[in-house]
């Protein structure tokens, strides 16, 4: 994989760049719907084209699990298994073990867990995480990390890294595949001594980009960016960044400003399916009686399919009557707004006005945060606030069990 | 309505036709997706005109009562709200009155029965059924009958065709709109005595068309088509039949053969939904283990979405994830077998091949019945298996509660 930097912010740390895959370009600031079951839930790859999606993501685990990733090796890897021939990502299934099974065994050696589906014991190793993703045979694959949970005493944040540490050495010694981009991923809590420790230990061993983990598990949104305006700088300058499972548009704007290049966020996709979608002058929860005669669309500046032929009654009655094309009308506008918003942040960024758009943004988002008082996070269910618990972080992280 | 006869099979009562609506042509024999909530499940109109449809089916029941057929009226009727501009036909509700409630209460004036969503309670009359109708704006719109139960004796039968015959008068005179074509429904039990009656006052009052009601409700296969071979010829000939809720592609074939030219079911979307797959070699079903490490497409002869980009092996990965998107390709799949199938009965009918060509679906069949003892009818859930009891006409017709 080869990260371009086309062009460095003169305003802010942001960067706007090209990564060259072995499945094509995608450009950064980028961001990538998540596609759990290798499927994006309920959108074909044309869909996901057209509303401008380069890469996606899909889960390790689940894909573990069922159909397992022998089989889909056979079937020709992942990328032909779910008819995507673009740039890909899988996590190192570490994320899904953790939140998705109550009981985990945690060794040197990796996780012991037990099959959400079946019960079957499964042992999670660094060599196995890269087994896994090479099989499947994902652009770029993820190292294996310890997710530290929040709150963490700055001993068990110490311990948690080490051994993230140790299984990152192990993930990069045990692969094969030299057409794979192996990433990264600093941890040490909210910590910055150990957040600096990381980023030092992983650049030694060197990956192909970074991920900034242990995020969006339960901490301030202001703590979040704390730590990022903090890790962000220490690390390489020519490898993409990439803050795992984050967030709302406001937090992947700021995160921007801050030097990261790559977000997932399985937002849009589930409050989609929970029929509250993304516009720009705030979130609309499309079962509200007040959208029964509604003919509009959901967004009258937005030029996706659904708001292009569909009215919020047409939406409303599809997701009161619990219809399929419900699900996909929505999520269709809600990934194009994700796409459109990051696209519109590399424009600004491309035309040297990106702290303008930015701030134009925040202005819009003080406006309707006066006219929808009781919605204080406008564009919603920022999971962080759920505060989780240990081994159970953020479910705008973690994927859904199905 | 206009509707042209372009030719006559000469070895059967086989027509080709064009249908011209006020939303454009169809060609019959017709096979129309069943939209129930304005919508054929999880599909868009441009995937179904993708794979071939030309006229769809929405329910008057369930869109009476969500959301409401004023409503719709409101925001520029049926085809508007659920972006369909194509030719459009709606049921007159009554079927699904009986199918869907077990308490109903019949007089003269017209059925009493209960919301299957709130529970509140409702008349549908002959003259509601049209304003209901004529408000939506669907292109073919039916007069309310009462769908003889099967079995039933001939004095119920009897009794059951003059209420009918009362209600299809009073539809006839209670409309309003010149640019909806009405269409009558023949009833009459499996009495050729009350058939022909039926005929005669239906013709006597003129519709635009003639359906076939009343079947597909418990009776033997045999027994249905011998109605249909009764009863179509007595039907007057420039105007189209219309055997409603049937059936199989075998059943469709053979009632084309004896004269009909327009079908619906929900057998093709149902059983998609359920992981059944129609195959020109037989049924599949996705689930089968056998099809776990299957790379090749549904049916290798087939053009459609679905069978050019996935896998068998997919497919039953999405369909046991419960994933979304298993439900649309399937759907894609069966409409697009099901259309099909009838522009290809078109096709051998314009050729003068007609006989010819059921011959060999015949041969198939009969292979196929060989390879599958235990399928008896290889196109799987003729719901007229079933027996239903009264008022509870077969599930192949009745669309779902949701």
């Amino acid at each position: 994989m080869q990260f371009e930097i086309i062009k460095k912010d003169s305003t802010s740390d942001a960067r706007l760049g090209r990564c060259h895959t072995s499945h094509g370009i995608f450009h950064t600031p980028a961001f990538m719907p998540v596609g759990t079951q290798a499927t994006v839930k309920s959108l074909t790859p044309e869909d996901l084209r057209e509303i401008g999606a380069e890469i996606i993501l899909s889960n390790t685990y689940h894909l573990f699990l069922r159909p397992g990733h022998e089989r889909i090796q056979r079937l020709g890897g992942l990328h032909r298994f779910m008819h995507w021939d673009h740039p890909l990502l899988t996590d190192s299934g570490g994320f899904q073990v953790f939140s998705l099974n109550s009981l985990v065994k945690i060794s040197e050696e990796g996780v012991q867990f037990q099959s959400h589906i079946d019960g079957s014991r499964h042992l999670l190793s660094p060599e196995k995480a890269i087994e896994i993703q090479e099989a499947m045979g994902a652009d770029i694959i993820m190292s294996l990390d310890e997710c530290t949970p929040y709150p963490a005493s700055h001993g068990e944040a110490e311990r948690s890294l080490e051994l993230t540490l140790n299984w990152s050495r192990r993930c990069k010694d045990s692969r094969r595949r030299e057409d794979q981009a192996l990433f990264g991923i600093v941890q040490g809590g909210m910590y910055s001594d150990l957040r600096k420790r990381s980023v030092g230990a992983l650049r030694e061993m060197g990956f192909a980009g970074y991920a900034l983990g242990g995020l969006s598990v339960g901490e301030s949104k202001e703590m979040m960016l704390e730590v990022v305006s903090q890790t962000a700088p220490l690390l390489p300058w020519d490898r993409p960044r990439y803050l795992m499972g984050v967030g709302t548009p406001f937090d992947m704007a700021q995160a921007v400003l801050r030097g990261v290049d790559m977000f997932d966020c399985v937002l849009p996709t589930r409050n989609a399916r929970n029929g509250m979608l993304f516009t720009r002058s705030g979130r609309l929860v499309i079962k509200n009686a007040r959208y029964a005669d509604d003919d509009s669309s959901i967004d009258p500046g937005c030029s996706c399919y659904t708001c292009r032929h569909y009215s919020r009654a047409y939406l409303r009655h599809l997701y009161l009557a619990e219809e399929i094309l419900a699900m996909r009308l929505n999520t269709i506008h809600n990934l194009h707004f994700y796409l459109t918003f990051i696209g519109e942040i590399r424009q600004a960024m491309a035309e040297e006005r990106l702290k303008d758009w930015v701030k134009t943004c925040y202005a819009q988002w003080n406006s309707e945060e006066e006219n929808n008082a009781e919605q204080p996070d406008r564009w919603g269910s920022s999971s962080r606030k759920k505060t989780p618990g240990k081994r159970n972080p953020s479910p705008a992280r973690s994927a859904s069990m199905k």
